[in-house]
């Protein structure tokens, strides 16, 4: 991964903001967006300009590759503003190394970290209005890249476009969840690209997830394909299992994420003197410590809940709720807490996670 | 399948035909489209108009479901001119069932056989003077859907397009390619999106493709990932192999896609007396037949090459060369030249399978 210097900026100042309009206490999550993106485009082998402009719709042909051939990977991260309106990001080298890595196996090009965090900061330097301070606020960042060569021919694309497009966001209490475990449906094949940030990775959840809800669960614990019995992601999120007082969560490999939220629950916990073990986990354990009342808190791990709680789980049609655990008690709101902290600049960032724009 | 009668039609003609400006001897396959496009957007639960307009650029905001969440799938067909400069479709409806059960599994809505397959009826006759008589001459058919609504919210959308585009196309012949069998990497899960054409199962290709080109291979043949010893798919194409005089494929799974191509050349070698099994065939078997000299031919089947030679595969870094046949002696060849015969209605069409505009 190359690191390019004298990279070619250009902006564009939207004319008037739209901040004024927006009601940030109640805006529905990626529903908004702010009044600038970055627009970088790849051809003849090479990135150009990096263009920051105003916020809106872009002209298409229809025979562009992402529409048929589904050559597009994204990452999400969030920024956050501390009481001094210093605005920070998060771990956001470990987005940009991902974002290369999906790119690698979805055979679409590598950007330069310069492109990627510092366009980033650029951008987010314009916009910086639209993060907000308080608890519980933070503006939603989604670069993505997507496969722009025009013509019908079942190949890798030639040309791209890296775009970062930014949405204020309310940290939601969504509730604990109901989760079933998958028999039958998967998210990803041994050799196949489920540890990447791909589009083609959701598209293929949906379906499943709509059944499930449609049995009274809100989210799919994905299991592996062959045997259907280790326990892998939840929804779109890695997943943790307390066990006694251990935290187990599954190693990560070709099928599931590097999750950024993952890696830092597991040395925040480790700082805290949780015992965490990274370990493949199946389903027979889960019902075998939920029968010995051992089994305490399962929660996914994810940008966009940090921490979603999960109160019970259905596997062969049986329902195994979880126990009550008070908060103070729940490593999943102790976790939640500090890393939020971290983010969001209460909390000494002793880890130096955080890097301001 | 809801059969939608009184479906509302509207036609914008082109100004000025571009046809002119073509060189159809030697168009690139899928770079060259016609006139006009067919363009229908469902939303609050409906399709709406079907739209025959322009082909041209289209606006999108860059928060599309499609970029993000990969919701996009699509059919491959041909139309082809007779003699008497009569249009004709193969096998349209299978297409279009096709199509709605990717839609399903996708959690896309389905389209009606009036939008599908009249739409596209209508949108050939607007441009039917690209449809070029004589052997070898096609107008390649992309029928596509693509979640349409704003916003990144990980979930399916509310809002797709569906859009018909048309692309005049040269049967090429590529030559016989050599193969690689995939050891590593795979293309399909269980319980996942293989057996559908979305555009996540094409990108996810493309890398791994790309190492066996780097290896001197053209194309890989796919292995079920769990052992890697079923073979499955070959490239884009389902895949037949020729052991002694018995014609073997997989049999349509999860995993793999119920083509028209493979599902019309068994139904054409069995009523030419050729003895075919429908089964799973494992790496094993393919090197016993080999090594005692019954491994006759091996090739793919889809609908933009028909037939594909394959003179050669490797795995484990061996080479296996298959043996010299005879074209009149070729089970590809003959299979080829009945099913492009029945296609561009030069031999009768015992089967029904050809219908026209």
């Amino acid at each position: 991964m190359s690191l390019e210097k004298n990279v070619d900026f250009s902006i564009q100042k939207a004319e008037k903001s739209k901040i004024g309009s927006i009601d940030f206490e109640n805006v529905k999550f990626g529903s908004v967006f702010t009044d600038h993106m970055l627009v970088c485009h790849y051809k003849d082998g090479a990135w150009g300009q990096v263009e920051i402009k105003p916020y809106g719709p872009m002209s298409f042909e229809p025979s562009m590759n992402v529409f048929h051939y589904g050559q597009a990977i994204f990452e999400g991260m969030k920024a956050y503003k501390d009481e001094n309106d210093k605005v920070w990001l998060f771990r956001p080298r470990e987005n940009w190394k991902r974002f290369n890595k999906s790119a690698e196996r979805l055979a679409m090009p590598h950007i330069d970290e310069t492109r990627f965090v510092d366009g980033l900061k650029a951008l987010l330097q314009l916009d910086q209005d639209w993060v907000r301070k308080g608890e519980g606020n933070s503006l939603y960042i989604r670069p993505f890249m997507i496969g722009t060569h025009e013509g019908v021919v079942a190949g890798p694309s030639t040309e791209f476009m890296f775009c970062i497009i930014l949405s204020p966001a309310r940290t939601y209490y969504s509730g604990k969840v109901k989760v079933q475990i998958a028999e039958h449906y998967s998210r990803a094949a041994n050799g196949g690209v489920g540890s990447t940030k791909c589009s083609g990775n959701y598209a293929g959840q949906f379906y499943p997830t709509k059944l499930a809800q449609e049995a009274g669960y809100q989210q799919v614990i994905w299991t592996d394909d062959t045997t259907h019995t280790k326990l892998e992601e939840a929804g779109t999120m890695n997943v943790f299992f307390r066990i006694g007082d251990t935290l187990i969560t599954a190693p990560t490999s070709e099928r599931i994420l590097d999750g950024v939220t993952r890696k830092s629950l597991i040395a925040i916990a480790e700082s805290k003197g949780i015992k965490v073990e990274v370990k493949s986990i199946v389903v027979q354990e889960l019902l075998d410590a939920h029968a010995k009342g051992e089994l305490k808190e399962i929660f996914g791990a994810g940008t966009a809940v940090t921490v979603g709680q999960i109160e019970g789980f259905a596997y062969q049609d049986k329902y195994y709720a979880l126990p009550e655990v008070a908060d103070a008690d729940a490593y999943a709101i102790q976790l939640k807490t500090a890393l939020q902290g971290i983010q969001q600049k209460r909390i000494e960032d002793t880890f130096d996670w955080t890097e301001t724009i």
